[in-house]
């Protein structure tokens, strides 16, 4: 480690996966260790986190393999998408100083062998956060969702759960610069403000405190056309039986199965054939060939103003497990982040 | 009605909804009726009936307006496609003795106003009561199904349910002729029989004696690339445990729901999101305006031999309701009709 850094601690810490969860997981599958500062080799880079990405992949990935991508590895450090700065390079593509992002450890100090997977974050992005945010893969994500897949016409009704999350904020200012109508489910009454405040949606409700088909029937009056589902389950059931003929289905997620041992199952599904409805499951890796131009077009709107990105931040690397927790069960308004240490 | 064609009664019989079922119809649900003589007014046609379609949607149809298409009246007659022949004609676009189809009530003699809905088969089709079936919506049902949403490439793994049904043995017929590995779904030792040797069928089996799961895992052993699906319920849930990412899910009905009052919910979702399914929910109506270049495509592949379409025929009109509650038990073997009269 370059010892003239003289901002950063010498005793590295990190953040274990120390047991799979069965169903909801808690503080115990987390482990804090402090541990060793890691040595950066030639063409190695040394990483400082500032800010660890907690999005709700994370929980499929800390059990063992029913995800789409591998599960963690127990007893080793959790992964997720980190912004940091370069603190040491012996590698000809990094310098001190560069803001990156890649999937890297929770820890402080993370040696990126030959700077592999590491990618630097251009000053075009304005804010370095969002290049795992609105203006990376979850933006992306949005994108696909709410517009490549999506569709929407303008007058079109996009329907979104989940709409303060990370995609769900993005995805309503998406539909409506397209021209929609966009109504969003969320699980809080400050939520429901939020969205309408900030992410450009016309109507949301608290899906905690209302039923969702008379929700559906006043909101969405002329039905649903695009349903951009991150949560499964009954949600996505009253969405079939408020959907409009030749409706969109765009499913990036379903939270509401991660934590549960036994599958309900959907129904309604005879509904896809009557009404002609389009259900696509999508992951933003599929589509990551894509994030350059999606950059180029996104990045003016949020620094001119025309589309915001609201980022709940969390302070400290130990409140990692706790933030993913919380954020999970639904306490988080906007995308949450923990940051690591100042900028 | 014309008084030179003494082959035909003078006394009409048609077929009533008497009354809607809840869960599988019976006998109960018909009427056979003894009526009066259609009269052909100015610009009508009448059309002695020759064939009665009976298909999967009719259950559908028996409600009051659950399906995609308004529900038989009570106390009217059923309706199907009909191939018949025309007995008279005050309408100038059709002549004595033309072979014609159309959705006619299940009654020896018709008349259909202004000709209206009624449609010449020409001679290019060959067997005309191909034009309800092979060289008609279900023809047509089958190949947007298996060509158009299902995109098989070579060597790719088609699975279609109820293979041995109208849509089935034609579907497996044209992913046969797209290159790919075709694998049926039946409910009896006859029908495995039936569509190895006349669909082109590289497997099958009867899900009524075999595990679906140890079934699906030795004869689709590279996994599912596109399943068409007419049944829903289980067997679409083992078909999402077994698709291959990026498969295709085309749904075209689900016979195994029109009968149940409680929906039990189709398990394992989420599966859609890990593997990227696209599941497309379709109805032919939407696709009619392909029908004639399908026609043009499909027909000379019957009239050489090249592919076949084996019909399972009832004679008599007053075995129409038993034909149906049988076909939906699943005891056709081939596309059911029912010979109402020789041709």
């Amino acid at each position: 480690m370059n010892q003239s850094s003289h901002q950063y601690t010498t005793t590295n810490t990190r953040i274990l996966l120390a047991k799979r969860p069965t169903g909801w997981p808690d503080e115990s599958c987390f482990q804090i260790e402090a541990c060793a500062e890691p040595e950066c080799g030639p063409q190695d880079v040394t990483v400082q986190a500032v800010w660890l990405s907690l999005d709700p992949y994370l929980r499929g990935r800390m059990d063992a393999g029913q995800s789409y991508a591998p599960g963690f590895a127990l007893g080793k450090p959790m992964v997720s998408r980190v912004v940091g700065r370069v603190i040491e390079s012996r590698n000809e593509r990094f310098r001190e100083g560069d803001f990156v992002w890649g999937f890297l450890d929770w820890a402080l100090r993370t040696v990126v062998a030959r700077g592999e997977g590491l990618h630097k974050i251009g000053p075009e992005l304005g804010r370095p956060s969002l290049a795992i945010s609105a203006l990376g893969m979850p933006g992306l994500t949005a994108w696909v969702g709410a517009i490549e897949l999506g569709k929407p016409s303008p007058g079109d009704t996009v329907y979104i759960s989940s709409a303060a999350g990370t995609i769900g904020q993005l995805a309503g200012q998406f539909a409506k610069r397209a021209g929609a109508r966009v109504v969003g489910s969320v699980g809080s009454d400050d939520k429901v403000d939020f969205v309408l405040k900030h992410c450009g949606y016309d109507a949301a409700f608290n899906y905690k405190t209302r039923d969702m088909d008379d929700a559906l029937s006043e909101l969405c009056p002329k039905g649903i056309d695009v349903y951009l589902d991150n949560v499964g389950g009954t949600t996505l059931e009253a969405a079939l039986r408020h959907a409009n003929v030749a409706a969109r289905f765009p499913l990036c997620g379903m939270i509401s199965r991660y934590n549960e041992v036994k599958d309900p199952g959907v129904r309604g599904m005879q509904l896809m054939v009557s009404k002609r409805i389009v259900m696509t499951g999508y992951i933003v890796y599929d589509h990551v060939h894509k994030l350059p131009a999606y950059q180029l077009r996104a990045a003016p709107w949020f620094n001119a103003g025309e589309m915001t990105f609201h980022e709940d931040i969390v302070h400290g690397i130990e409140q990692a497990p706790t933030a993913l927790l919380g954020m999970l069960k639904g306490d988080a308004l906007g995308k949450r982040l923990v940051q690591v240490c100042a900028v």
